[in-house]
């Protein structure tokens, strides 16, 4: 068990932006809302798997909607809100609480509806990055029944989505309540119970995205590489370095949508890296190779600081660098990139753990 | 107490179109499926609001969509899936359904449920005519909740909006959902009790609605003059006579809206009617003067044979006469005008019972 304070949720907001491959929500944002609550509730402990009972009930709670309109919208205790109606609605108080995916602000968002309630956070997620639709979370794919899915926002309105035929069925029926909400909303769902936890989650990803996050904070002290010292963390590469000269960013159907170019600098001089996005970074192609592509991660940050740049923050000029990382192999399964491969995001080609074959 | 048999269900299906100012959804459609349900279920039996007892529980159905989209969707069971929703999620087993609107296929629509769980249908309604939006319900402006409200598709797909601020957010959020559903949905709310159906509703609209098809059909049997026998069973007026010569119409965010132009003939020749619609008939306006308008009832039916023609039916070259019946007292009230009165929707005037002062 740790406990999540002021200073560790620094460190996850920049550990968690990383591993959330360009979205899971704006990080800044999702800081000042976990500081505000703890410093309003008290501080929230995180227990690890093997710290749960069997007798833990635990809610899943998570933010839908455009990471654009999220650093607009002024968010509020909307994952509270869907907790309490998931309790009312199958009548059980949650034990504890566990993040829906580990990218960006979504990492923190436990921790409102957590220090409300004053619960632990399982040290786990159901994506061990970040994915832009609600049907490809790994408790889906491995069993846990997506409904009922509450749904609510900052005004106290809830939706619940009863019954639904399949996940995308309740992405499809969550993304146009959220759009009605104004773009952004919160859910939550469950209860799991400890083997549904240890079965289908990415576990210890708040502690590996706070370890993250530390070593970037020293190395921005300590005057040392903070891209070297990522990857000591976490096994991945350096794909690229550059700055961005061309930007295309839209915010449809409740997505962020768009693609990023960069022109290579120092070793990468003369080369070109073209990243697509929905929410989160897609595909990234060097010289119109495909060099890493969905589900690994492909996260871009800034190359002096080594801090998270998600696709709302992209701008022109801008200087990155762009790590890959393998995907959990929760995502790297048949049924996993049935749901995560190229192919669900529309590319006509498969996966291919292209630049990570000498890393494994 | 009466039944609803095959004959009956053709004389509601007339009435109600005529009662559904244009709206209400397809009246011919609604008659196809509740002749099924009843030749599959049973018929259904009918009570008016003196046969309750303090006992029942009586939930509340509906349709919810564009009628344009209604004519083409092959609808199915999907106001009985609502109605096991709501009776799954408070626990307790209605005893009877009401119509949410007396207008086309929507005054049918309670036969659904009503023969698979063989329970009857209250005599009355919560518009005494057709809205098209779902807080436009005299059950919710004089004070039953909305919430928790139901909405089904005909996969079974079930949402429920279980918190909502005021009824305009509930459908907001119901509309935004019925669009990814399909355009075309049902839901369900309550259970209400006979003191909240007493004081809200308006009572006996079914049988109104039978009997002004009753009169209908006997009348082209007969060959007398159809238009003269509705305003015998139903205090209104004839306001125009003539040909469609112009028609615009839409479906956009789940309505069905335009306006049609009709050129007089007969004792109108010369004259010109424009008829402005949001699914249902909202305006009309005889040489550019406002000669009636909602909440007062618009009705389009054909000259000949009496038949209504709701909005999604209208068609270049009918002879049309149009006619004209006061609204129900629940809606001319402060509190009704508020939710339905001109203003409401987005016109610049207040409402004036204009051509029916000589009625009262």
């Amino acid at each position: 068990m740790w406990t999540i304070e002021n200073d560790s949720i620094e460190s996850i907001s920049i550990g968690a932006g990383i591993l959330g491959s360009g979205g899971g929500g704006n990080p800044y944002m999702g800081m000042l809302r976990a500081k505000e609550m703890i410093r309003k509730y008290g501080p929230v402990n995180v227990l690890s798997v093997n710290e749960l009972s069997i007798s833990d009930k635990i809610v899943c709670v998570g933010s839908i909607g455009a990471p654009t309109v999220g650093i607009e919208k002024i968010q509020g205790i909307e994952s509270y809100y869907a907790l309490r109606a998931i309790e009312k609605l199958l009548n059980f108080s949650a034990t504890a609480v566990v993040s829906n995916e580990i990218g960006g602000s979504n990492s923190l968002e436990p921790i409102i509806p957590a220090s409300i309630s004053k619960i632990p956070i399982v040290d786990a997620d159901g994506m061990g990055r970040a994915f832009p639709e609600l049907q490809m979370k790994t408790f889906f794919v491995y069993g846990v029944p997506p409904v009922p899915m509450s749904i609510a926002d900052d005004k106290g309105n809830v939706m619940i989505i009863s019954q639904a035929n399949d996940p995308k069925t309740v992405e499809d029926m969550a993304r146009s309540i959220t759009v009605q909400m104004g773009s952004v909303a919160c859910y939550a769902f469950g209860p799991m119970d400890i083997n549904q936890i240890l079965n289908t989650a990415v576990l210890n990803t708040l502690t590996l995205s706070k370890n993250l996050g530390d070593i970037v904070r020293s190395s921005i002290k300590t005057n040392n590489n903070p891209i070297e010292s990522i990857l000591k963390v976490h096994s991945g590469k350096n794909l690229f370095e550059g700055k961005i000269v061309d930007l295309e960013r839209k915010t449809i159907q409740g997505f962020t949508r768009g693609k990023v170019l960069i022109e290579g600098l120092s070793e990468y001089s003369g080369d070109r890296m073209e990243i697509e996005f929905q929410n989160e970074n897609l595909i990234a192609k060097m010289n119109n190779t495909v060099v890493c592509l969905v589900p690994d991660l492909i996260c871009i940050v800034d190359s002096e600081k080594g801090e998270p740049i998600t696709t709302e923050l992209l701008r022109y000029g801008f200087r990155v660098t762009v790590l890959g990382f393998p995907a959990p192999k929760h995502w790297t399964s048949e049924q996993g990139l049935k749901v995560v491969g190229p192919k669900a995001f529309g590319y006509d080609f498969d996966y291919s753990p292209l630049l990570f074959k000498e890393l494994k």
